[in-house]
C-alpha cells in the first residue's frame, strides 16, 4: 500500500485552531494555566466542541455510562479502529497534555472523509484521566477496563474540589454510574488502538525525533524508604558518635542511580521527595523519610532495582548501627504494546520522511487500561523540554501532522 | 594544698531539692516542659528563690541593668571568682540546662560558708541564654560583653509570645535598659569564671565519665548550599538525560562526613536540614537546600572542611551540568578557655577519684561572652543519653556534687 502524504500544513492549521480554541475561558476555569475536571462546565464545553465537530463530518457521538465520550463512523459493536486520549487536565495544567491526542483523533477523523479512506474508525475521550477531579488517576479507562470495584466508585471517591461524592457528581452531569459496568462495551469490536500523546519528557527533542513510536508503557513501584537514627546534638556529638540517617540516605541516592544504569532495559530510578525531622540546622537528623519511583517498561528489571536498593538500604543502616522500613505505596506492571501496531506505526512514520525513534512511555496513559482487551499502541509528539502539567507546557502542531499521517497510514495498513 | 572532699551526699541531695523545687509550678508555665522566659512571672519566681537562698548565707544580690542575677560575698569591685550560668530555659525545656549551673554556684557558696574557706566568690545568673523570650541566644552576656548595640537592643528585639519590644519589657520588669552599657562593670574584679553545665551531649555517659572539663568552646559556620537541577518527569526521562541534584546532595552529605572525620580537631559536620523543590514522588527535583553546621574548637580546621565542602559541591555540580550556590549564614570563631584554670579543674576533679575527661563544648554558652574580659572555663556533667532541650533531659545530683567538689577544689587553688 503506497504512502499517503496528507496536507500536514492543513492539518497543522486545524489542530493549532482547536488546541487554541479549547485553551480559551469557556474551557478553562483558570487565565494562566488549563484547569479542566471532570463534570465540570468548562469540561463539558470542551467535551461539546468535540462532539460538535465530529457530529459535523457524520459521526454519531454518545457517552459511556460514567461520561467518556464514545464516536463512531460505524453502527456500535461493528469493527473499527480505536482512536483517541482524554481532555481533562492536570491541576496546573497545559493545552497540550490529553487534549492534543484528541484533537489529532478528530483530525484523523476529517481526513479519513477528505481522502474518502472509508476507515472503520471510534474515537474515544477518556473521562479524568489527570485524577484532577476525584484524585483518580486514568479514572475513565479503568471503569471501561473494570479496574474498579463498585463500592470504590460509590464510596472513597470525591471531587477534590467540593467533598461531593463522585457518583452523586455523575448523576447531576446526566449520567447514569450504576451502569458503569456497561462502560466495557464500548471496546467491543475494537480491533486496535492507538492513542497520540505528547511525550512529556525530552527524549524526542534532544534526540533530534519528530515522532515516538512506543513499544511498552513502563511499569512502576513506588515507595518510601524510613531511616531511623538518633537526633543529638550536631556541635556536641562527635563523629564516631553519630547514628546519622542521611549518611544512609546519601548512600542510597547514590547507589539508585548505579542500580538502574546497572540494569539497563530503560530502568529509571528516581528519589523525588526526601523529608528530615526534625529538620535544624543544628540537630542530627533523627529519622528521614525518601521516596523511591523506580520504573521501566521490563519488570523483571525494575523490580530487580527495587529489591537491590531495599537491601542494600538495609545493609548500610544496619553496617552504621540504624535501621530501617521500606513500605510500598504502589506498583504497577509494565504493559507491552501490540507488536504488529508497533510496527505498521513504525513503518508509517519512517515512511513520512521525518526522523522517527520507536521507545517506551516512562509515564502512565489510559492506554494502559485498554491494553487489557485491545491490540494497543501510541505515538508520542515532541514537547518542549519536557515540560509538562504546567501552563508552560508546549509544543508544535506541525511535529503532531507528522504524526497524524503516521497513523493514517498506519490503520490504514492494519485494518486493509 | 590538700584536696577537700565535701559530703557529696548532702550537697546531692540540695542540688536535687533545689532543681525539684524550681520544676514546680510556680517556676514554670507548662506543666510538661520548662518554661521561663526572661521577665516572665515564672522567670521572676525563680531569680527571687536564688536571691533568696544568696541573701540567707551572706550574699549581696543586685541585677544588672537588664536583669542578670549578681550576688557577691566580697564588696562590689573586689577580687572575686565567677561562677554561675542561667536558669531561663528552652521552649520545650527540661530541669537541668543552665538552671542546674546556676544550682551548683549557690551550693559553692554554701559549701564555701560551711567549711569557712573565705573565697571571695561572685554568682552571675545570666538573664535569657536560650533566646526562647526574645529570640536572642546569649543575650544577657552579650549586653554584659558589649556585643549588642543600643539600636539592637531598642529596635530588633521583641518578645516572641507577644511582640512587645524588649526594652518596653525590661522596663516594665523594673530594669533600667538605657544603661545597659553599665552592665560590663559587673564583670569587674573577677579574676576567673567556671560555669557549670549539663553537657547536652552523650561523650561522658557513653565514654563512662562523671566530670568534663572544658578546654574550649567550638567555634561554628552555619551556611545553605543550594543546588540546582532540573525537574523533569521521573518516570519518562532516562537516566543519562537527567540533572537531578539530589545526587549533588548525596555526595556532598558523604564528603562532609569525609572531611570531619578527616580533619581531627573534633571537628564535626552536619547536614540537619534538606529541603527538595518540588518534592513529589514522580518529579526529578528541580532545586535542592541542604543546611551545614561545621564545628570545632580549632577554627582552622573547621573552617578548612567548610572551604573543601563548598568546593566539592561546586565540583560534583559543575561534573554532572548543575550549579550551586553557598550561602553562609553566620560563623562564630572558637573560643580558647583558659590554660591554669582548665589544669586547677582537671588536678582538683582527678583528685576526687572519679573518672574524668578534658573535653570541649560543641554548643554555645554565656562563658564565650565572659572570655571576651575574663580567665574563663567549664565544667560539665553528664546528661543522660545526650538529651537536651527536651522534657525529657535528665542528669543525675550525684554526678553534679563530684564536679561542685572539683570546682571548689579548683577555686581554691586559684585563689590561693
Amino acid at each position: 500500500m503506497e504512502h499517503l502524504r496528507i496536507d500536514r500544513q492543513r492539518t497543522a492549521a486545524r489542530i493549532g485552531r482547536d488546541i487554541e480554541t479549547l485553551s480559551g475561558p469557556a474551557h478553562t476555569r483558570d487565565a494562566v494555566a488549563i484547569r479542566r475536571y471532570a463534570y465540570t462546565p468548562e469540561y463539558a464545553a470542551t467535551d461539546a466542541y468535540f462532539a460538535r465537530e465530529l457530529e459535523a463530518i457524520g459521526f454519531t457521538v454518545e457517552h459511556d455510562p460514567v461520561g467518556t465520550l464514545v464516536a463512531r463512523n460505524v453502527p456500535k459493536g461493528m469493527p473499527a479502529f480505536g482512536i483517541g486520549s482524554h481532555c481533562d487536565s492536570n491541576r496546573n495544567g497545559g493545552k497540550w497534555d490529553g487534549t492534543l491526542g484528541v484533537v489529532m483523533a478528530l483530525e484523523l477523523c476529517r481526513l479519513n472523509g477528505e481522502h474518502g479512506l472509508g476507515l472503520p474508525l471510534q474515537l474515544i475521550s477518556f473521562l479524568e484521566e489527570e485524577g484532577s477531579g476525584f484524585g483518580q488517576m486514568l479514572l475513565g479507562s479503568r471503569i471501561m477496563a473494570q479496574r474498579a470495584t463498585e463500592e470504590q466508585l460509590r464510596e472513597s471517591m470525591f471531587e477534590l474540589d467540593t467533598g461531593r461524592p463522585f457518583w452523586e457528581t455523575a448523576v447531576a452531569a446526566g449520567y447514569e454510574p450504576a451502569r458503569w459496568r456497561e462502560s466495557q462495551r464500548v471496546l467491543d469490536g475494537l480491533i486496535g488502538w492507538i492513542e497520540p500523546h505528547i511525550e512529556q519528557a525530552r527524549v524526542l527533542q534532544d534526540t533530534g525525533n519528530r515522532v515516538g513510536v512506543v513499544n511498552a508503557i513502563a511499569g512502576y513501584v513506588h515507595a518510601d524508604v524510613h531511616v531511623h537514627g538518633r537526633d543529638d546534638h550536631a556541635g556536641a556529638t562527635p563523629m564516631d558518635f553519630r547514628l546519622d540517617p542521611t549518611t544512609v540516605v546519601a548512600e542510597c541516592v547514590l547507589e539508585l542511580e548505579r542500580l538502574a544504569r546497572a540494569a539497563g532495559n530503560a530502568t529509571v530510578g528516581t528519589v523525588g521527595e526526601i523529608e528530615v525531622h526534625p529538620s535544624l540546622i543544628n540537630a542530627i537528623a533523627r529519622d528521614v523519610r525518601f521516596s523511591l519511583d523506580i520504573r521501566g517498561p521490563r519488570d523483571e528489571a525494575y523490580l530487580g532495582v527495587f529489591r537491590d536498593i531495599s537491601a542494600f538500604a538495609h545493609e548500610r543502616a544496619a553496617a552504621r548501627g540504624m535501621t530501617v522500613d521500606v513500605v510500598e505505596r504502589q506498583r504497577n506492571p509494565a504493559t507491552p504494546m501490540d507488536a504488529a501496531i508497533v510496527a505498521a506505526l513504525e513503518a508509517a512514520a519512517a515512511a513520512t520522511g521525518e526522523p522517527v525513534l520507536t521507545m517506551h512511555s516512562g509515564a502512565a496513559h489510559d492506554t494502559m487500561c485498554v491494553a487489557d482487551s485491545v491490540p494497543t499502541a501510541m505515538v508520542f509528539v515532541p514537547c518542549k523540554d519536557g515540560i509538562s502539567h504546567s501552563p508552560a507546557e508546549d509544543a508544535q502542531p506541525e511535529d503532531a501532522a507528522v504524526a497524524v499521517e503516521a497513523i493514517l497510514n498506519a490503520i490504514r495498513a492494519l485494518v486493509a
